[in-house]
């Protein structure tokens, strides 16, 4: 096996060798498990049971594999961004259409799955813009038929990014933040999740040359600091993440200090809620994957978000500068 | 301590004498927690750290207690119901508004928290119709607040309903199921969440008397049947819920038809993703809850979901019949 990584950023003495994805790498990383990736880089999805359906209805996205022709419709597709909400997505869109310099600025996008009701997607070039709600359980649906999608539509190698929204840990409001582990409320380093009522353990880890290669790209002149760091992806809004102002808590202020200090400790420089299945699926179809998260607030000061709209509304467009810009790197490469 | 029921449906033998909150019952069905209810039917709110916040931001409604004055706005609500989709809420709101003969009947309904962008909520009389999207935690982040929304309103004993869509047991396809018990997807009647690193066990039981009541209200005329039975809430639409059409699948179709059939022996009429813990978070904020979903499949006889768009529609009306009959009821009785 020869490497098949297509560098984004040249290579250089503080980036790892090589993609999490790359073939050279798949067997040592990932015993045991083949490589879900077929040799032009499309993905080979880890399910036998598909060959036999005549149709796929991808039911969230309002698609499926007989009325449309996913290749002609998605095979372009480089670089799949997720994020919470259907108008954050649509602005990234908008805005990676002026990056990318891609014809029809100002035009109106098109939600690609408006008629299902439950997220939003849009097309700009090489570029899908993908809405997935709040959570993990509202996040990998969408992101599995996504991946379903991908491999359909036969694109090659995607990346996949998540931009998110979150809680900082000892860093100031408004910096953001590279992932370099998806942590569980459990405090491990995986997403479980119940198959058959028996509990599986997937590694929560983003693609490690992708993360440090996004890192790399930051500038001094941003007006804000980017961090690599854990994240914890927790299930609750509240008691979930140790926060003092839902309707119910029995803890005491200095029980969620020394929680919040502990995962400082164990390296972890944010809070959301997706982190550990978006890693950790990404991962499972051989899929590289990073999560850039703005902090709206630091934990370690508070538990409500009190900064002003305008200002959140500025600060949410930090992530998609930082991985607008590595899109655009691979471009220009 | 006296009875405090506002009974719904009079008092017959295939009903429990009391509901789970009233305040004859509190103590014995939940040994060693306080009641959460004042004597006047509003919430008391178990959390004692919200009484120093000089201001509650409800961040995810775009609501808070200072700026906005929610005794006024939301005091009369009597009926919350939740449901998964913006469109669908919508519906239900403008269907209450025809079913209670309020006014401004055809006039477009505006959404409350339009400007968070992640949920959205409708008024109608003493009604409220608010969308959670897909999964537990996104439910929770927004039920959490609708809690503390109807605390801080001063609201008299709001019944809680949600309104799903799911996979059917051993059901014809169109009919209806009223939750008696949330499963989650180790198979217990639990809600777990970690808080602080540590999971707890929260029971995920919704209102006896309630869903007895709303069963006894169906009509042999409805065109559908109405089952009452256990709703496991999984927190995955593919594995989660041993579907075989998901990117990852390494079991059979035997293991997936064994695990169903484990369900259906256990009880279990239907699987979606939000009963145990919108049946625990209720429970313990002392309001009582009801869960009433449509079944869009047989999941014994298929995984993916094939009706027509048209079809589907329609039968996602038929939970709003069912919940809409009760809340006429309780203003007719």
């Amino acid at each position: 096996m020869s490497c098949n990584c297509d560098y984004v950023v040249p290579n250089k003495e503080s980036l790892a060798p090589h993609y999490d994805n790359c073939r050279l790498m798949w067997d040592e990383l990932h015993p045991g498990i083949p490589c879900p990736k077929n040799a032009d880089g499309t993905i080979m999805l880890p399910n036998k049971h598909l060959a036999g359906l005549d149709v796929d209805i991808l039911y969230h996205l309002g698609l499926d594999t007989k009325t449309y022709d996913l290749p002609a419709m998605f095979g372009d597709v480089k670089f799949v961004c997720m994020g919470g909400t259907k108008v954050r997505m649509r602005e990234f869109a908008e805005y990676m259409r002026e990056v990318l310099d891609l014809p029809n600025k100002g035009q109106k996008l098109v939600n690609l799955t408006k008629h299902s009701q439950r997220y939003a997607m849009y097309k700009v070039g090489p570029v899908l813009s993908v809405s997935h709600g709040i959570g993990i359980p509202s996040m990998t649906t969408v992101l599995q038929e996504v991946i379903k999608l991908m491999s359909y539509a036969k694109a090659k190698d995607p990346i996949f990014f998540r931009i998110g929204t979150s809680g900082g840990l000892s860093i100031p409001a408004g910096s953001v933040v590279v992932s370099s582990f998806g942590l569980n409320g459990n405090l491990e380093q995986t997403y479980d999740i119940p198959i058959l009522g028996k509990t599986r353990k997937l590694p929560a880890l983003p693609d490690q040359r992708v993360y440090q290669e996004v890192h790399s790209l930051g500038s001094a002149d941003d007006g804000f600091g980017t961090y690599i760091g854990g994240t914890m992806g927790a299930d609750d809004f509240y008691r979930g993440q140790g926060r003092l102002d839902g309707p119910f808590c029995d803890y005491t202020e200095a029980d969620k200090m020394a929680f919040l200090r502990s995962l400082t400790g164990m390296g972890v420089r944010n809070i959301e809620m997706e982190a550990p299945a978006f890693s950790a699926y990404t991962r499972e179809a051989g899929i590289r994957a990073c999560i850039v998260c703005i902090t709206f607030l630091d934990r370690l000061q508070g538990d409500q978000v009190t900064p002003s709209k305008a200002t959140l509304t500025e600060w949410q467009r930090r992530p998609m500068l930082v991985v607008g810009r590595y899109i655009a790197q691979y471009f220009k490469k």
